[in-house]
């Protein structure tokens, strides 16, 4: 089966270079890249080579960013050409409308890669739906953040410290910031929900990161037996659901707790299958481009993935609730003491947390907040 | 789908269970029991009448041991119905002749509640296969002796103590050996490089379970920031694999370390995918039921699923060398101290090192015997 990879950078090398060693029966027919660097017989810097291809079954999008991409993904799935993609910011931003177009046309939509890296989590979620719904689903699914956390505690360095040798080591982009306040895991927890929960979540849900964690916050949890997780979650019940992306502290005890260095772990529970957990290398190139030739694959063996968002679930922050935790200066209402600096806000949404903890970061913009599970 | 259900224990109930509650697509057209518990009108207890139902597509197998299932599931496969079982040792015994029989049938043979209980760990290694060669795989396979690890540390009990208790919970049998032995883990570990390396893996691989474990060698071992943990392993390598089951001692900061009561954590390695964890429960008659009608989905879906064990590979224990802690009163030979009461020898096979620890208990039966990683 022939088809075309869209950008060739970390990922898009990773599937040519997958292809080329290891599945004699893909190839990798043509590479759309920028004009100035072709640098390959197959790369060319015209899509329409590669819609106007009819021998091109499977567009490959590792391109990253909103546009191009949604208009290049859109025009395959129109041509009746199966899209597979990384791409977590425009999958999670035009879900819905690309599942709309392939189920149109008779087009796959594949994304396993756009979610836990190498990790086969889509697949999976897909799977446990055939018979059990999914209740609910929680996961470290950031690497660099789980990088930062995972070396300020070992070594004892500062955040700024450990985010400075994260980028030195490719860990974490230049402008960390869709990494360090949890844009990043946003998008992977509206992806995991639309197929979770089986409806086009595009809340405007609560984000928080973990741009203002210190030695001080990891000690003061630590002193309670606690780690700090950056953790996007989604819970249904009854016809509703809700998602949330934030800090939350974890027993040191928990699988959450000891995932080191820039690995992911997510899971999901089921009525009759229970917990399951998925641990791996959430980014890499050849993680993620393992993910997509899986895929690719799945698409020339004829699997039938096909997403419809047909489960009416209403939105409801209520799901969510606990008790958090807020380091700050500021007056924090409905709170009481904590530890040393830090004071305790029981039984409220995420969303309301996300409010207080707006309202504090206003006062004292070094605040850090963590859900308590 | 119309299927028959061979076993109404555990599993068959919690198989009949999930389709009458979740599949419509699927119906449990008869059920094999004893001829003193035909309790229902799809029961009977004559496998005649099942294998001669041209209706019936699948047989699922729950009856455990391997007379008479091992009978029975060739059977079904020469009449080419398709067979899932859950049972290990049956298909530990007996792999290549029922992948054989298949094959020349056509029918299939699913095997994923045999290891690993809902987790889906048979599906997930020929999932990477597709891609990745199997480089090696490790995992926490049986829920009973975990728990019994996991309650001696947090309750501070004796092995006995915790054995009973976990009898009384129904985690253990009456007949612990199976599990406190490592005969289960044994049947999983040859099942799963099976499928992981493409051999048909029939060796007398060296066993040693965790009857002989003590408080003492936990803390022991705790002492030096390890945990004890049963593991399954097997490692591939230019043509040559080994295999073998064994208490390791790991350091409390891996998941392995944290795995909670008995539930269940394996790992696999491939070349590109890197290292992949899934964690669930391993037994249960829900869990387990879960993962036989996934692999009853798959027949129906028409999921390619053939086993030929065409490796090739040769056996060589010497792939699996690394350095073994001795708690014993007797003499081992090559050793040095390592804590009181407690010696080391450094870099053997786990074939020479299970020798040594024979030797041991002819002398102390008391022995405890742990690898380090």
């Amino acid at each position: 089966m022939k088809i075309a990879i869209l950008g060739h950078g970390t990922v898009g090398r990773g599937v040519d270079q997958i292809i080329a060693e290891r599945v004699p029966s893909l190839e990798v027919a043509r590479i759309l890249e920028l004009p100035d660097r072709l640098t390959d017989p197959r790369m060319t810097a015209s899509y329409d080579d590669i819609l106007a291809d009819p021998a091109i079954e499977v567009v490959v999008e590792c391109m990253g960013g909103v546009e191009p991409a949604h208009t290049f993904i859109c025009q395959a799935l129109d041509a009746g050409k199966s899209v597979v993609t990384s791409n977590k910011a425009v999958v999670a931003a035009h879900f819905a409308e690309f599942a709309q177009k392939a189920e149109r046309s008779g087009a796959k939509l594949l994304i396993e890669a756009s979610v836990g890296g190498g990790i086969p989590w889509i697949a999976s979620i897909a799977k446990a739906r055939r018979i059990d719904d999914v209740q609910s689903f929680q996961g470290i699914m950031n690497g660099t953040t789980n990088y930062i956390v995972y070396s300020m505690l070992k070594d004892g360095s500062d955040f700024a410290e450990v985010l400075s040798k994260a980028q030195e080591m490719g860990y974490a982009e230049r402008d960390p910031s869709a990494d360090i306040d949890g844009i990043d895991v946003r998008n992977k927890t509206i992806i995991t929900a639309s197929v979770a929960f089986d409806v086009a979540c595009t809340q405007d849900l609560p984000v928080t990161g973990i741009r203002t964690l210190t030695k001080y916050d990891l000690d003061l949890f630590g002193s309670r037996g606690l780690t700090v997780k950056l953790l996007g979650r989604g819970v249904q019940r009854e016809g509703r659901y809700a998602v949330a992306v934030e800090p939350v502290a974890l027993p040191t005890t928990t699988l959450e707790a000891n995932v080191p260095t820039n690995f992911n772990l997510v899971t999901l529970v089921g009525q009759t299958i229970g917990e399951l957990k998925f641990y791996g290398q959430g980014a890499g190139s050849l993680p993620t481009g393992n993910a997509i030739v899986q895929d690719v694959l799945d698409v020339a063996e004829g699997r039938d993935m096909t997403y419809r968002f047909a489960a009416g679930l209403t939105y409801d922050p209520a799901l969510l609730t606990g008790d958090y935790v807020y380091r700050t200066k500021a007056r924090v209402g409905g709170s009481t003491f904590y530890e040393p600096g830090a004071c305790l806000v029981r039984g409220i949404t995420a969303a309301a947390a996300r409010e207080l903890f707006q309202r504090a970061l206003a006062e004292d913009p070094s605040s850090f907040m963590a859900a308590l599970v």
